[in-house]
């Protein structure tokens, strides 16, 4: 039987280890938070006193991190992750970082003989919790066929975006053209308001026109168009816009790496900014819609 | 038996008036360029000799001209079409063009007892020619219960936007934000293909995730993702950017109108100039995709 | 002896036309606030009762209006102020306004054998007070020269920009690049500081190198570095961000009449907005600053 | 007396260590490329085989090398050269880096009690051929005390910043306001002569008026309207658009560092990006003016 090890329970990684556990899998986890650990072994989980513990006996390690120096740190170097973990062994990095620290880590698991995958996700909270999240997959096509069981207990749809790094990639490129998308509903609402439009009347008119985007269809921005978007219930839940001037931060430094022109994923970064300089880095990130009302 | 008068028969309006036609409508037409009106004649429109020849038996006259000056010169004034236009007749105006400029021809026709409708289509001349196109209605509910029919025998979709002036705002709103989502996913493309992805593979995932609008689903930018669209074909027909930055330049009319921010419409606006500068004008609009490439 | 009409006398044009008075010249005054003109009567100016009355022995017309709406209503048509102005008279149009609509104006006086030239300012109230007023003018070199000595009394720098317009276009022009150049010492000054510098040191080493400009010498946005900047004031006094704001919109009209891409203009025009929309308009326009600090 | 050692002897480097020669200071050089160090050693320096061989007797190290990680690999890392390097010394590093990345050098250095200044400099390939470079130096005053007759001889400012990383934190502020305004006035300048102007007369008003800064005074991008300007010689010489886009793309680490917003200046970035994907990354950084004419 597969035993898995999972590193990092936070809003994330909590609910995706619940799931790997509804599941059926057997799985020990780690994460400096005790609680968090706590609340797992109370469920069936194995409490590990340390990452290095927690890998022991596993054969597949799924971590689940802030940022692209926590994966760094806990995989890399001489005390590294990877030095503890058997070769042979799968490795699903879960954590949305750079492509660079992810292609860093591939090849020092590829040189220790440990298979690895960046499989970052998206979804978000709600859909790490109904184990609906997207993963988008990074890495050699046999190790994802491997790894699809336990990917499909935390998540439904699962994409080979392509080779190391791949899947981060896809993920920020999504990620950034979500935040155009989302600021460019957002003005766009604000202007047909301010010209004397009915939001919700708007709203429809461009959902099913050339306009149409995922924004419209499951998360409008303006307060009041949908009653189950974060906007609807003052910008609470969701995705906080920090977490998405994070991602927009990675994929400036993926342009950064490629010599790419992205004026538009530019400007969205250093609206979430200000959006953030304003006190609201803790809201949904239709929350940039408050920017263009008065 | 309605007779139509039909104003202005270029690329988009001579499909339409022909769909009028095929529909069972008498139909008088008339354009500064002979050719089309008597390419009309020869299929069974009465060629008219003036627009106030046009309209003198008709009781519902539609336009379709290329801009705001064109529209207000035709209605306007002392010798404008409004005071040749027998009250209580019905004007359907399909050009696309300031709210402000629309406002001005509802108050002259309401003032003369004439209904009048702005009602601005999307779907571009293939949509033109297969009765597919979408109106966006601005006016009196009653008045577009009267112009269905008619609307119908050109279009597919018909939204009531709201008040006068509606259908033009909710226009140059869906265009602004399908501009934005045009270059976001120009940007997306360029970006991760890059960072080594697979184009269409990467338009996939983006299509199927929260980066999911209207271009990924119908009309990728970047050549060969999607056999039919514009790219796949040298960005050849659809619709031309230099179009696009006509309705973007509405867009920021309405905006300095109404004192809105729209930093991502005024930044794709821009972008679209610098495109029309290397001479793509001409080139559909997602042509914008050669900014981000070498 | 000359006779001069002063219309308008708002912030700009009260201290104007009271320098006219100093320098000893004839005026009659007009302006729909009672006060302004009783104001001036006392100084020894003649009220006049209209603008037809104020320009009735004038030989010489000098105008200072919000905006182009305001100029075009009191010059042009029938009952405009043109048919009023004994031809072979001379107007100063002061007021900054859309260039297309100064040729509107020019063209209408030249019509009838008046002289015009547009001739808008740059240096705020303190400027118009103390006689120090920029002029960029637009128009005929004989009429400039014959405006010389009643501009003189009003200002201190006279530039002969070009043509019928040429005033209006060199000061959206530079008001666009002072606004872009205000925005972009904000952002160094936010980002230097943010980074531990500072914030004197960092405004003098920027001064004496390459991106010494304007704003650093005169005009620092950021609170204490220059004492008598309206920046250590509170953001009171000097130039108001909604005037900016009215000027980046003429810049955008301009770059819309002739198809110019200014993506930088674009852009701080809607960050002048966002900074409206936060209720900041009656601010210095050097208080952009506070977009990019907590 | 004082022996130097010089390492990286490329545009600005060569330069630079001639005019320590000149000056009469005792140099060691070291470049991978063998033909500057000959060259230099044929007017009187000493070639050094290797960065280690240049430092041994020295008690000034001065670099100048092409980016951060160039200056991570030269001097950190058990066989990097500050273990090479007397404790006692005095290291310039006056490469053009990433301030976090000059930070970590800085720390190294202390820790080996190694004195070093961060002392990027900006004056171009000609500043540094004539010895008037500037200086912005991070570290501390008394460092710099001492340093200052070795800067004296290759530069004419010498700026004390602040702390450690300082000196780069103002270059990329500086720059990045270079930038912004010199797109800023380009666009200004293509505004107004596709408006009918004169380019010289326009930017002579400019220049003397609120829209003043150093492009206008010394490095007008329009051509012909500066004789010696890069803008008027085919945009040759000066400062490489690419060099430009380095230093915007440090501008933005040092934003993403401290959660800046820099819209103007992220924005600066992607157009000298797309000026650089038209294939012009060699040419002065005026070009930018290429992508608003036709």
């Amino acid at each position: 039987m597969t035993q898995i090890a999972f590193i990092g329970l936070g809003h994330m990684g909590l609910p995706m280890a619940r799931n790997l556990l509804k599941a059926g899998f057997a799985i020990s986890v780690f994460d400096l938070v005790q609680d968090s650990v706590a609340s797992l072994a109370a469920e069936g989980a194995k409490a590990a006193g340390s990452a290095a513990d927690a890998v022991r006996d596993a054969t597949v390690v799924v971590s689940m991190l802030p940022a692209s120096r926590h994966v760094e740190s806990l995989y890399l170097g001489d005390q590294g992750l990877l030095a503890q973990i058997t070769p042979g062994s799968l490795v699903l990095e879960c954590s949305t970082i750079a492509p660079d620290s992810a292609r860093k880590v591939h090849a020092a698991a590829a040189a220790r003989g440990i298979g690895l995958l960046d499989a970052p996700v998206s979804g978000g909270t709600a859909g790490a919790a109904a184990g609906t999240l997207t993963f988008m997959v990074g890495g050699k096509a046999e190790a994802l066929e491997k790894a699809r069981p336990i990917l499909a207990a935390m998540g439904k749809n699962i994409f080979h975006a392509g080779p190391d790094g791949a899947g981060q990639v896809a993920k920020v490129c999504n990620n950034q053209l979500l935040a155009v998308q989302m600021i460019g509903t957002a003005e766009a609402m604000a202007l047909g308001v301010a010209s004397g439009l009915d939001p919700a009347v708007l709203a429809e008119i461009m959902r099913q026109s050339s306009g149409g985007n995922w924004t419209l269809e499951k998360y409008n921005p303006w307060p009041g168009v949908m009653e189950n978007a974060p906007a609807s219930k003052g910008y609470s839940g969701g995705f906080m816009a920090e977490l998405m001037a994070k991602d927009l931060g990675l994929a400036q430094e993926a342009a950064q790496a490629t010599a790419s022109s992205t004026p538009m994923g530019a400007l969205a970064l250093q609206l979430y900014r200000l959006l953030l300089k304003q006190g609201n880095g803790k809201l949904d990130f239709s929350a940039v819609q408050k920017l263009f009302v008065e």
